[in-house]
């Protein structure tokens, strides 16, 4: 359906060192160990903004993957998304150094109250003149809820339903908290802020209380961008209420539509319209100048990364230890929980463990193009017109690299074709994403809250 | 006693307009209306690392300040620390425009758990090569327990049991959890970290509760240097267990002494040395090049500031409603649960209205030094030395003309009187300002409790 707009692009990573195609950073060029340092964020964000990348998505984790033999082992030894930092500290830096790059950060609901998170995330707007998105998740993870001193996680239905009453409550923050005007800065007037305009806000949901005053002035977007990932039923339904952009993986073009289609219905179901939400689909891309170029740089890649790590990434996320299991064991798994912040395989799957190393090669499970430049960007066009969807998050193999050769060669390639920007518009992201708009449209249930959420200020 | 150490010297700021010196953002020079703008922090790290600050310490308040004229009234009017943005978000910008200046961020515990806090802070030291302090306060706004869907705030001490026991989980995290030497990043051997030298911790504290590993490597200086404001009775006694830098605020040197004296005591009652702790006293300054030009310029921003703004501020910190009083009444007041992060008159106090707004001229509550740079640095001089101090957290006044000022008058004065550095050392933060170890010293609770948190990772 989306031919004639321009392919959204986010660069997929996160704030660690094996993120999606482990082993990697065991290449001599790969860089991502220096994900503790400035400069190293500093130069991504600008190779990515001089490749008119959407946004930087940057990938979390609250947890560690301990399920495969039931250790750590692996994990701190390939350094799989262990260690891990904050991501939303990498983002004034980078916005700093940048003017149009978007920035979608994970922040799982769990961590904090909302009424603190909503002034953490309108400062990030702020900051970066409205840049920011966020993806929200729920967590999947057994060891992150004994981390903050829970039992175990909470049932998958109940995390969404407390999702739901969470961005609720940040929504009567971020939309009617202060009017439009309230904001004055009158020197003259003595008066910064009109106290007829802010008002105080109520919430007493089944999970969250709070009331008082949003304690930010309005953001250029107020809400952030909604991203989200889930494709399962409940996670669905919370998508069509509420994400603007959905991360999906996919294996091939066939069950990308599928997804689409049912994501659309649904957020036509919640009373949005179809292209209310954008699709974005997981990809890994090896790219030279040819396609024999392209793949002798995917053998020398092949030669550093680890399936055998990318199986312990997959244990956590299936809840299955497939150290138990022989190379020859077929091996059922799915529907999951999900795949760090993205979705799972959403049908029941039965392959040989030989099998699933097989689609690990590079050390993670994403789709995979290799190819020069041109062979890459037909292919994208494809995925875009079969799978009906509107742009991809592209993982990173060997960093900053991968940026670079993607940019090189694919970039122009894609332009070529009439299916990339060729400059920036301006504005904010939600604008440059939906070509209009800097807040919520009027439809979304942000915006609907608005009245409900007011009450007198008196 | 610190006559021949080099004063300390932090600029007392926060993101907000209106911190201190209320009324002063009419002034047409002022741009602290700029906040939400990351290059006007930048360009403030940046004057700040030339006149050789060590700190930038950020302020912060969750709540507002509604209990003048039981209303948000002048609070909105004269941007009273509403609205006010999350101030660890201006540290990774801060830090890449700087090399040497420090970052004391202000987080009140009850914001977030400290499993993903103690992320959170170690993400900031890394990125800013050990550059972080963390300002530990407990709140004291029943407008913020309220936010976060409590009836009302805990009670003081109880407040500060809770802070006792968000310490020590984070200890054992920051401390305990990865053993130094546990990174290794050698490429050759797949190794990335050792994982018998990574710990999974529990605490099962009176309010917390965690089993898990620290999801961050460790950084420069894992736990942050520790600030902390408080000089009751038991905000004292939490001090002398935790705090490296404790800011303070004295009328006068003598009453500095006094504080600081207390201080020291219950620093070494607690097992640690008197000079474990730094003391900096709040101060204002306003400078020029003779004392007749800085009495200009103190007329010149008199005539902006709103000394009722001040009123409203400090009723908020005293619980007193002081609309209600005649210019005459005389009001008894204190102590009090502090000042947003800092401490409060700590005894009994009775003045009239009009001579509580005598003291708030400049719209703020702290001593006022005024005279040509010399004069300056000589009165500074006189605290150091009298009240037994190690430095000064400078509130802004016209913001950045105000650092501006004190960094081209009375810098060079005081280097010329040999209080104050010439070049900054190289280090951490907690090197540079102890001269000595970038690690809690064995001493502290932070390390005493490393035995006592590991436990076995099998």
């Amino acid at each position: 359906m989306n031919t004639r707009k321009d392919i959204l692009l986010n660069a997929f990573t996160m704030n660690c060192v094996g993120h999606i195609n482990h082993g990697l950073w065991t290449h001599p060029r790969d860089r991502s160990h220096e994900y503790t340092r400035l400069d190293y964020w500093i130069e991504t964000a600008r190779i990515l903004e001089e490749g008119l990348f959407d946004a930087v998505f940057i990938a979390d984790i609250i947890g560690v993957y301990d399920v495969y033999r039931n250790s750590i082992d692996l994990t701190a030894r390939e350094s799989i998304q262990l260690p891990v930092n904050d991501p939303t500290l990498l983002v004034p830096a980078m916005a700093a150094a940048t003017r149009h790059l978007g920035f979608g950060v994970t922040v799982n609901v769990a961590v904090e109250h909302p009424y603190t998170f909503a002034r953490r995330v309108s400062t990030l707007d702020h900051l970066t003149n409205g840049r920011v998105g966020w993806n929200v998740v729920t967590g999947y993870l057994d060891s992150a809820a004994r981390a903050v001193g829970q039992a175990a996680m909470a049932e998958h239905d109940a995390r969404y339903d407390r999702a739901d009453d969470y961005l609720d409550l940040l929504y009567k923050l971020w939309e009617t908290s202060w009017e439009d005007g309230a904001v004055r800065r009158d020197r003259a007037a003595r008066l910064y802020a009109d106290p007829g305009k802010i008002h105080p806000i109520r919430h007493d949901g089944p999970f969250y209380a709070s009331q008082g005053y949003h304690l930010a002035e309005p953001s250029p977007q107020r809400t952030p961008v909604l991203y989200q990932a889930g494709t399962s039923g409940r996670g669905q339904r919370f998508a069509a209420r509420h994400a603007e952009c959905v991360f999906i993986m996919a294996s091939d073009p066939e069950s990308a539509r599928k997804t689409s289609r049912q994501l659309r219905e649904a957020v036509v179901a919640a009373g949005r319209r179809p292209d209310d939400i954008r699709i974005l689909a997981g990809l890994t891309v090896v790219t030279g100048e040819t396609d024999a170029v392209a793949a002798d740089r995917l053998a020398e890649y092949l030669a550093y990364a680890n399936p055998e790590a990318g199986l312990a990434h997959f244990a956590s996320g299936s809840g299955i230890d497939f150290s138990r299991y022989g190379l020859d064991d077929a091996i059922t798994y799915g529907p999951t929980n999900g795949i760090q912040s993205t979705t799972a395989a959403a049908r029941q799957r039965r392959l040989t463990k030989r099998q699933l190393l097989d689609g690990l090669a590079l050390g993670g499970r994403y789709p995979l193009i290799v190819g020069s430049g041109e062979s890459v960007a037909a292919e994208m066009q494809r995925w875009v017109e079969e799978g009906e969807i509107d742009g991809f998050n592209l993982t990173r193999t060997v960093a900053p690299e991968s940026w670079r050769d993607f940019i090189r060669w694919v970039v122009p390639a894609l332009q070529e074709r009439g299916l990339y920007k060729t400059a920036y518009r301006e504005g904010t992201l939600r604008r440059r994403i939906f070509g209009e708009g800097d807040h919520l449209p009027e439809r979304h249930r942000g915006r609907q809250l608005r009245e409900a959420a007011r009450i007198a200020a008196a």
